[in-house]
């Protein structure tokens, strides 16, 4: 992709027409890794010589970082792009460039396809997959070495399942969908019901759908039970990292992100843009209302509606403030005594 | 299964006989999803009217339910049967027209099974499993596609093993045991020995077994380790969620339940009918004794012994109302300052 | 192996010249397992007795244990071997027993070997493997049945991966690793950069490398991400446990030993011989000095430095004298009041 084509793309301004405008790029990269056809970024003034050495094509600086012309000759003819937010150009630009590599459709000999399964023709279904029947996947979507789609899941167009991804009946996905590997959607919940008379717990039906919007990543090793009887549900623009857990009925609002091995209990409510910490626990039927951030490891119990601005610690999960003045008293009355 | 038939089995009572007795059904669903061979359930009143006015044969009611005739006329014919439980009622349904699907046995062309593996000739092995010499699996035993089970592993009668699971060597699973994909069962204990001349670590040796009743429930990417040199025991009627971490030589009484994410360190034992929330971390040489509920992120440090009735939380783990007259004595200080 | 020479080598010594001596052993095992082969080991006097009276052919117990000659020969003949530390001689010798046994290089027809993959030919890759473009895979070094190892990754000789592990692109392992089954190793980090426009993230490019030592041992379901634009380092002698998180960038140093389900966020920095019990959570840019041991559940917020010798607990995670004398005060002013 030109450079000048790329920083229309993400909304960047090129310092100035020159020959290096009309260069091909084609990766982002650190600056050790930079090579002519990548593009590195610059925050802060102290990095900007090191991106200037660097073999990079092009670098992404802040709309107000001065550079001087002898700072700039050290560029050696670097194209420079403009932005008010380097990072967010800078992502957006590997997300240009990456749709722009070329993209190699078609099945693996070695994976197992249902004779049912209705693969778009530039889909590409890579080593040891096994896609089940009735199983439907869209346009350039790439599921990777190892994954299990089982019968009748519906994925979208362009999703990534990077390897070794399990995706049950009842599961269907949205486009640009990113799943890690080892990650496992739409398995059963856990409900079990107990006999009374003996003890035993009887397994209660685990044969709701799951639900997986657009853009949505899903980190390696995570869980997400499908719903019970109806569906859980996890909108677009989400995010969850590695290891998380999501119970079944969950409904989880769009750009929600949560950071690894949280776990989300059944029939709970995140609501829109919510941010959750690592290894969060929140129990069932608990609602978190937009605009509320739920620091590392902070509880909720069961039932809980947590709404407000800010962020929420400790368990149970109360108001910032007030969780680090009982902090500070506890640590002051055993000093006192 | 005709409807007279499931009602015997899961001791529901029939309301009337009738001609809508002797039709079949085979599943059970939610309203929504509900056809004319499906059984759903009712607990409650307010709940009637949409079951009666579903596409579902059959309705679970309470035996309590006071159902007017006008009301029933709604049902179209439905079957109605009585429990003092329904919930139980249908979970139990669930299972026997579960069992009573048609069950294909056979061998995958693409899965690789060692010669001297003794499959019984109703087993079901999937798409791209693997299968070491000396396994032994029984009776109409499913292991779903990519699963991987190692030399001389012991699976009984009516287990499934939805995907991508793997048993490691020296790990005896019983009958109708059900396995979510990811799962690892028998991976070697975290047992190191530090050589204080060096500070380097040597492994001790991981080469006990893993024992697992029958009627066990394991969760997605859920990890049990086998015993060191003696075995990890998991009654039956155990049910693990998903993210459980199980280490080397627990014992796990009959019809414990723990949710996701909760991990129980070496050499612990969990009696009988205990139940642990989510998040819950044991140390190792634990008792947590019958009658015991353990809260979510609740903490029980190393050699601890729990006993008593009902429910302990926090880290170290106490009875609730210990637990609840702290945090609120905190609040209280933390106010009057 | 015979046992004159498994002496030397774990430097023990043994009790007496005898022809045992010259007997062959292979493996260790428990009292209950063990063979004419087999050693076992005692470090308590009490369990002397059931040692001696086992099949085993070689015991090994401490150099100040007395033994008297009529307990002696309960033992027929074993033989015995002296040693200051039992338990590490004990670990020492299963590791030269299973480095002795017979390994069986090849790879399985059934696995997909990327024609520009090297592979040493001592390499041994199992069933349904896939090894992608430029992969090498050093000598004696087993990848384990449904592995999958994605392009250009690096691994050493003598390592173990023992089942369906994931290995990414950008990976390097050193010699004698050992991974558990279900890991994942240089997955995407967790990186969004929000446009503050719109509410949604973008991915931040995670496009690092991940670089693990030798003798790094890791845990069943563990996952480890890659670096964002630079690396993550596991050093070597590094000892993690199952369902353990490893974010972008961390850097942990030599012989550190992690505990199953903690989480260490991005860029924190773990210094040699740190000891980090079960759900400890470390938040993002901490340091935690070599001495530090965390306690299980421990909880580090975001660019703290931990330094100092013994044990911290609690969240935020404090020296442990501080809080066991908070926990005190609390207990002790709720049953004032």
């Amino acid at each position: 992709m030109k450079i000048s084509e790329l920083a229309e793309r993400i909304a960047a301004r090129l310092e100035s027409a020159s020959a290096s405008n009309d260069r091909e790029v084609s990766d982002v990269t650190s600056f050790a890794q930079a090579r002519p056809q990548s593009v590195v970024f610059v925050e802060q003034e102290r990095f900007l010589d090191a991106a200037l050495i660097s073999d990079a094509g092009a670098v992404i600086v802040p709309e107000a970082l001065a550079i001087s012309p002898d700072v700039l000759s050290e560029g050696q003819g670097k194209a420079i792009l403009r932005s008010a937010n380097p990072r967010l150009a800078f992502a957006r630009a590997a997300d240009e460039l990456r749709r722009a590599q070329p993209h190699t459709p078609g099945v693996h000999a070695s994976a197992v396809v249902d004779a049912s399964a209705e693969l778009d023709p530039t889909a590409s279904i890579g080593e040891l997959v096994v896609i089940a029947a009735g199983v439907k996947i869209g346009p350039r979507t790439r599921i990777g070495p190892g994954c299990v789609v089982l019968a009748d899941v519906v994925i979208g167009a362009d999703c990534d399942l990077v390897a070794r991804v399990t995706v049950y009946s009842g599961t269907t996905l949205g486009e640009r969908v990113i799943v890690q590997a080892g990650a496992v959607l739409g398995g059963d919940g856990f409900g079990f019901v107990p006999d009374p008379a003996t003890g035993k717990y009887h397994k209660f039906p685990q044969i709701g759908r799951l639900e997986i919007g657009d853009d949505v990543e899903i980190g390696a090793n995570t869980t997400i039970d499908r719903g019970a009887l109806e569906a859980t549900i996890i909108s677009s623009g989400v995010k969850l990292d590695n290891l998380v857990q999501v119970g079944h009925n969950v409904r989880i609002g769009h750009n929600v992100v949560v950071a690894s091995q949280t776990g989300i209990s059944g029939s709970t409510v995140i609501e829109d843009g919510v941010i959750i910490g690592g290894q969060v626990g929140i129990a069932d039927h608990v609602v978190i209302g937009s605009g509320v951030i739920l620091g590392a490891q902070a509880g909720v119990p069961t039932k809980k509606v947590i709404r407000g601005k800010g962020l929420f610690w400790g368990t149970p999960a109360r108001p910032i403030g007030e969780y680090l003045k009982e902090l500070a008293t506890l640590s002051r009355l055993t000093k006192k005594k």
